[in-house]
């Protein structure tokens, strides 16, 4: 006997994790990240009243937060016009995830999602002993129609749909995605990712209605807000679903500090609107960038840009090793049918002026590598 | 159908939290608290290095943190004399509880604890679908004899011990605590909560071991280091217990300002032992006030007191509320056999100085209701 056992689930989970952070990178290569623009962060940062919100908040940091985050639920119910007991909080919409894999996914049940979507997701699914199914995308976009018919077929315990995409920046319309809604069975409960929400473009959003007993939204301050190393992320949805988070959750698990940027984050809409002109003339500085080397950049309602590297997978890695071995840290999918493509997140001119720089170059080792 | 089923376990789970904060009992009650030493927080606070540290890292909120926890573990590890892979961190020791509940106890499986311990453990436990059982107080003091008895007749998959206690303030010695971890069976994990720690008196620690292959040891930056609302915690023990918690943690879970704030906090050892001089002399001010009013307080070996009240729990319950009335926010244990005691945190004098006024009152108040 060498120690206790594990459960049969947790024995049998692999190592692996769902990201490998840029600093494990820097680690394990040695390269120093010059250009920080493959984790779909927000270097524009959050509003200068968050920071401020922040340091004032160090004064009571011996306080335990909030455990029933309280102040933030009301000025999140308020913004969107719910009632706080249909607003619940997490660390970040990875931890919201968790819980809710947690609540709904006993062993051996379905999570139904694209193939190629949101991996965190999955490893919370997996970690939970559940099972996944897989519609795969239709060109960049999660398809809604597929996905409605897997689910009305498969009834599954709960169906994934991110709107805008994660990783292709894609987006459905509010009508469409209603439709999607309403095609699903009541008793499958409809994970609607809207992460990049703030960023999508007017008609994008269905208008919140918690009256809809099988569905939850969640939301971000990790992209548009600028806040991701804060992790706060929150569900909206009815008082019954949102109500059974109290159950599980780690009731002191989102710390002071990040309660109070969250609220000085909402509470600042003027500077949110700045951060999504600046995130916009970014998206447009990477498309010009990719188009001037030859590559075609897909149209994107998020942070960053899918970019299609015009040949295969292995072509499309080549040129992100190239750009990391220039400092400029990317990502990609790597799913076959999307993994043709790079994916490059925002940031400020320096950083684009990086790209610029390094991606002539990546593209001529690629080639010659080929 | 009003919408998806949660699982089994959890349609069953209460609705019932661990701790009510006091934030929440203001706003129920509408009496504003003046004191509050009732959650064994540190109101002296931090380093004030560790703010500098906060307020610094603060420029790079818009990156999410090392989903590795990297420097943190490399600095605990340095500071411990192990190595970073038998480092884990969580969102507070609440955390680690949680996750280790999740790796070890599957549905049915037994948890072995003190009846009156840390309930949030319970939780957890509960909320898993984990059986709980019980060994009683043996007076302030949680039993090691009969744990260790009951854990080689039940053969529980874990059995927790607090080392100093939560909530009677009491330790055990390094010996007689060594002495317990060779009683405990191989196969049960042992949970020693150390959150206490780096407060305990010369030789009530053992020395850290991490060759013992069933035994993890939780310590907190909540009590001693004045950060409890910064949500850090970290488990030290063998490699594979360690490895473990990365199969299912949420990786980017512990936020960028609580990992710049736990590395400022252990670097700062010579602010600890004026932080430990400050508690000490907090604690002998509550037992002389106590004291002064007919009641008995208990040693301690933490950041609070427990306070015999000398009568049943009942009127222990009326001088909690009685100070409660004057905004004195302090807790009481409500297992019967303990639940006589109320239990008193320390904090600067002039908290000490409103319990000093207001301990009169509620005691008269008590016998008034007898």
């Amino acid at each position: 006997m060498t120690g206790p056992r594990l459960t049969d689930i947790a024995e049998n989970l692999p190592e692996t994790v769902p990201f490998v952070g840029p600093e494990a990178i820097e680690r394990r290569t040695g390269i120093r990240t010059r250009a920080r623009i493959g984790a779909n962060e927000s270097g524009f940062g959050p509003s200068p009243k968050v920071i401020e919100a922040i340091k004032a908040a160090t004064e009571w940091i011996w306080k335990y937060p909030d455990p029933e985050n309280y102040d933030l639920r009301v000025a999140i119910a308020d913004f969107h016009n719910v009632s706080p007991d249909e607003v619940a909080i997490g660390e970040g919409v990875d931890g919201l995830m968790g819980l809710i894999v947690r609540l709904f996914i006993a062993p051996g049940e379905t999570l139904l999602t694209s193939l190629g979507a949101y991996p965190t997701l999955n490893y919370h699914v997996i970690g939970h002993g559940g099972r996944l199914e897989f519609v795969p995308y239709r060109g960049p976009f999660e398809d809604l129609d597929a996905l409605a018919e897997a689910a009305r077929r498969l009834k599954p315990r709960i169906v994934y749909v991110a709107n805008p995409d994660n990783p292709m920046g894609s987006f459905w319309s509010a009508a469409d995605i209603e439709r999607f809604i309403a095609a699903v069975p009541d008793e499958t409960l409809i994970m609607l990712d809207e992460a990049y929400g703030e960023l999508a473009p007017d008609g994008a959003l269905p208008a919140i209605d918690t009256g809809k007993a099988n569905l939850l939204r969640l939301r971000s301050f990790s992209k548009a807000y600028g806040l991701a190393g804060i992790r706060v992320g929150y569900a909206i949805g009815p008082k019954r679903l949102i109500g059974a988070f109290n159950r599980i959750r780690n009731h002191f698990g989102v710390n002071r500090l990040a309660q109070a940027a969250a609220i000085a984050a909402l509470a600042d809409q003027d500077y949110l609107q700045s951060a999504r002109a600046s995130i916009s003339a970014a998206r447009e500085r990477i498309a010009g960038i990719t188009r001037a080397n030859g590559l075609t950049p897909l149209p994107s309602a998020t942070n960053f840009v899918a970019v299609d590297c015009g040949r295969d997978g292995a072509y499309a890695l080549k040129i992100l090793e190239g750009l990391a071995q220039q400092g400029v840290f990317i990502r990609k999918p790597g799913t076959p049918g999307l993994d043709h493509h790079i994916r490059i997140s925002v940031g400020p001119e320096p950083d684009m002026a990086l790209l610029e720089a390094a991606l002539p170059k990546a593209i001529e080792a690629a080639q010659g590598a080929a």
